[in-house]
């Protein structure tokens, strides 16, 4: 068995994996742990900028079977979450499987199935499963504006701090997108201490949450239940929404084009002040790019030195032949966002936009993981799986916006519940059908 | 007639005796008008620093005569105070009564009535009556610890950016207070791009309130009623706080030394967040500086290149002989916070925390300085005024923590509607019965 990836995802099914003490190898590119939390990670998979905290609080966060330190806050930097993962990775003796700077150049499926490998360091592998965990935060996306920028254009992924890549100080800068990251450089980018004149640009607007209400991480309180109907707790939690952060207006950005719920929500405390306060200006869509003018959708333009596109991620298999399989759009068909119908032998692991919470997410995924290698799980046939994509899709994603970045979101809470007590007890009944020992 | 000082106090002061028609005329050390927020002033007096936004909202700051520009964010930029203050000099053609870079460097009282003033560039001038407006937040206070402390210090008030006096970057630093001053360099020197061990240290703790609340600046909903007593609006108001901004304890903070509104509290969405994070950590009070060490009073100690003393204002007038009037550890006993009982040709304007608001409570101050110039108003008897100065004290202050830093609270509604309601009449009457034309 060969997991591809030795991030939050792959280190997590190497983990399981090795507790029902199967025999795989992980395939990792970079020489150490932690893929995106590895900020600097010398193969180029780390979007980390030098500022950021993860955006769950890590009572969300923790893996289930190993809780962050006591001494930890509320909201760790991503130091932090490296030497947690690094930690993970000890306490569960996980690097002695995995072989570092040989990632996977090429996988290929065999005709009567299994896997040849091409790896960096050690030639062909042979595998006859494959547990793809090479994340979906590290290969950028750019809007694809109409024009030409004559300034200078970075985005995110590269972004380390206001001297690194570039010295942005001084400079008239637009920060593109309206998520988590475009938050966090949009505030830090309009100190006034570095002189920057900073614009922001959205396309769809964001519904803006707090880190802290009431004096506690704000996603203590987000806790969905599998017994009340979905649809009355989002409605809920957007009644809600005004004690916590206001309209999007307030603050002078544009109204979003989708209601609250309907699309992921941002993260911050600091960008409605920065709009308050008059340090950022927000504006809509962009129409046109021309030199260093750029035209908004409302008509107004301005011009500036430098673009900052976080503009969010491609889920990007390189390993994989786009004929084989590929995300466009990042539109991947997985059943519960693990298997591909009619492959049999390829599961994918963190392939979601987890609510609220990732870490305990992949962790639950592993779980099928492993049930499904020993045997004591079997998915259901290709035609079913066809059916529930159909339905989750509905369930987690039919009140969202038809975006590249809502096409994972999924439920944590109702998405354990499901697993714990549905899907996995199908298929262990599944697998005992089939004759395979339970 | 004298004013000392265009600042604030001095400049509103100056519109209202200009509306009067009477003859005066204001002295101002600086070449310029804007006081505390003419950021980079050469006489000193400004202890704005590059990143400084106002703590209240233009709704409750704009003069009750002089609104804000609708274009202004909800919490203005000190550069736009400062415009807002030129262009009130400008519609009410201030300036040209402003003697600018002529100070009052001495000011006598002459035996029978009367001042005799010592300028900077004009020598000896005299003046019926006297207003000082000279501001109250210009002459850092330092706390005294014991010990003397090797690294570099430096008072909040002559910190400008995390370059400007000093290279603030790389370094391990302590904060001392936990005021709004305090809150803010707090914030900007712990960003993560500074690469900065920040340390908060506080002596009497502080409550923590937003900026915004559901979307709205907070102070839009602070409106304190004439009409229902003190002591319960006081009880609703600390019962809703943990709404907003949760326990000090939540953050890392000590535990205040005060209850909720015993204090002024600190605004600031940040420093939670960022203690939160861990980005800084919060100690209690210092007990010794010993070299580069710092020992605090709960036995832990640390070490620190830089100390920022973000600790207050003394109350100073310069241009007094202090055993003729001086304001040690800011007690300083003024009928109204305007007249001191027994001189009968001074007025003070502007020496108050008002909260929630400071420029329409000296505009109120003014009318009834005004009011007195024009001899409509006359002051109660010294004894009396000696009465309502307790009276006023323990309804102010009664509550609050007996601190340099809580000598002249005021809220502004209730102030505002005793003047207008009750004092002010009752001085119209006064002054009628003593055969002055009412």
């Amino acid at each position: 068995m060969a997991v591809i990836g030795a991030g939050i995802s792959g280190l997590t099914t190497s983990k399981m994996l090795a507790d029902y003490g199967l025999d795989y190898a992980t395939f990792e590119s970079s020489d150490r742990v932690g893929g995106n939390w590895a900020f600097g990670n010398p193969n180029g998979h780390s979007s980390a900028y030098r500022s950021l905290h993860i955006d769950t609080s890590k009572h969300q966060l923790s893996f289930r079977d190993f809780p962050m330190p006591d001494d930890y806050p509320d909201f760790p930097h991503h130091t932090q979450i490296k030497a947690y993962l690094d930690s993970y990775a000890d306490a569960f003796d996980l690097r002695s499987r995995i072989e570092f700077e040989n990632g996977v150049a090429h996988a290929e499926r065999l005709p009567d199935g299994g896997w040849e490998l091409e790896t960096q360091r050690t030639g062909t592998r042979r595998a006859d499963v494959l547990v793809v965990a090479n994340g979906h935060h590290w290969d950028p996306r750019y809007p694809g504006f109409p024009g030409e920028f004559s300034g200078t254009a970075l985005h995110s992924h590269h972004y380390i701090d206001p001297r690194t890549p570039l010295d942005l100080s001084g400079k008239r800068i637009l920060v593109v997108g309206l998520g988590n990251s475009a938050a966090d450089i949009t505030v830090e980018l309009s100190s006034r201490a570095l002189g920057n004149e900073v614009t922001l640009s959205t396309r769809s607007g964001a519904w803006i949450v707090p880190k802290y209400f009431g004096g506690k991480p704000a996603d203590k309180y987000y806790r969905t239940s599998p017994h009340i109907p979905l649809k009355w707790q989002r409605k809920f939690m957007a009644a809600m929404q005004p004690l916590t952060a206001g309209r999007p207006e307030d603050y002078g950005l544009p109204t979003p084009n989708h209601g609250f719920f309907e699309a992921h929500p941002t993260q911050s405390v600091e960008l409605p002040l920065r709009l308050g306060s008059g340090d950022v200006v927000a504006k809509g869509d962009v129409a046109l790019l021309d030199g260093e003018t750029v035209h908004f959708a409302d008509g107004t333009s301005k011009d500036f030195d430098v673009i900052v596109y976080a503009t969010g991620y491609n889920i990007t298999f390189p390993f994989f032949d786009p004929g084989f399989l590929s995300a466009p759009d990042n539109q991947i068909r997985l059943f519960k966002r693990i298997f591909k119908p009619g492959i049999d032998d390829l599961a994918f692991v963190g392939f979601a936009q987890a609510t609220p919470t990732l870490f305990p997410f992949v962790e639950c995924q592993t779980r099928l993981v492993a049930a499904w290698l020993t045997g004591h799980y079997a998915p259901p046939s290709a035609e079913e799986m066809e059916r529930v994509i159909d339905a989750d899709h509905a369930k987690y994603l039919g009140h969202m916006l038809k975006t590249p970045r809502h096409t994972q979101q999924v439920d944590y809470f109702l998405y354990e519940h499901d697993l714990r007590t549905q899907e996995i007890p199908a298929g262990v009944r599944r697998a005992a059908r089939a004759g395979v020992p339970a």
